[in-house]
């Protein structure tokens, strides 16, 4: 059920653009219940004038390497539910793929079980 | 006052594009009481490294005409009408557009009824 | 922590394009109490088939000037607050880049504070 955002700044290659989003996938499989084969995911890139951050917003240093990444996903899920995925994801991006963790943001947005239809025009969480 | 937004994979014409916006946006006045002319979308391309799907989730077979779309709206709808326009904007896609009941996405996103500014700087459902 | 998406059709300079991300953000510090350097944007670029509006709901004309903002923010704010901030950011846009204030369209998305990291895997607003 996540639906899956991920903004990158261009100049980053396909293959580990892909890769950012199995280990975004694979660490809500592992920390937050998400089922297996429940990935959907759309990947953007931008340029410097259309991807904005701060360099230093509450004293993290962040670079052009910068991954923001929104998760529209099911409510209910605890606070420590959502720091253990937080710490996972960033420690997971930093060691497979050498990403700064200070470079990794993340933003979830819940929503009701009843809001999804994954195909055939049915509510298959709300039967 | 929903804004959709609507995800395809590259390939399809622009008539198909907005076609399929033009369905949604019908039912959505259909089924669940958006007012006429209350239509304002997104609708995006992507390559197949950067739009996402695992094809058989829920044991749903889907393809790369899959379209995902996802709806910023008020909430307070029932259940029964979100199943009513899933439904009906599954058949209207296949039936009219040939796209397969499988391949429709959807995921809904509830807002309250001031978080919207239709221009002139006011909160037109709030007043 | 608010994450800001900015929509506009084709044919905007960058530096426009820039401008109005930073217009958003100085008004959203000014009227309702985003911290300094709390900065962090999307802005895309649509052709006239991908950004679909209506150019009279609401008896509002709409041009293709249009600016869509959507933006993820933490819950809490006051209905006078969101008012006050409609206003500030379309007079602002208009008065200090010509746009008209019809044409600007705003949706606010809210969500706990818990699901916001902003780097290095914590949820730092949950601390």
């Amino acid at each position: 059920m996540p639906l899956v955002q991920i903004h990158l700044l261009q100049g980053k290659t396909a293959k580990l653009r892909r890769k950012v989003g199995e280990i975004v996938y694979q660490t809500m499989v592992d920390t937050i219940n998400v089922p297996p084969k429940d990935s959907f995911q759309i990947i953007s890139e931008h340029d410097e004038n259309s991807l904005i951050y701060d360099p230093e917003y509450l004293n993290i240093q962040r670079t052009d390497e910068i991954v923001i990444i929104q998760i529209t996903l099911n409510e209910g899920r605890t606070v420590e539910l959502k720091k253990a995925f937080y710490k996972r994801l960033a420690e997971r991006l930093h060691s497979e793929l050498g990403i700064r963790m200070e470079d990794v943001f993340i933003s979830l947005v819940e929503v009701k079980k009843e809001n999804w239809s994954f195909g055939n025009g049915v509510a298959q969480y709300a039967e």
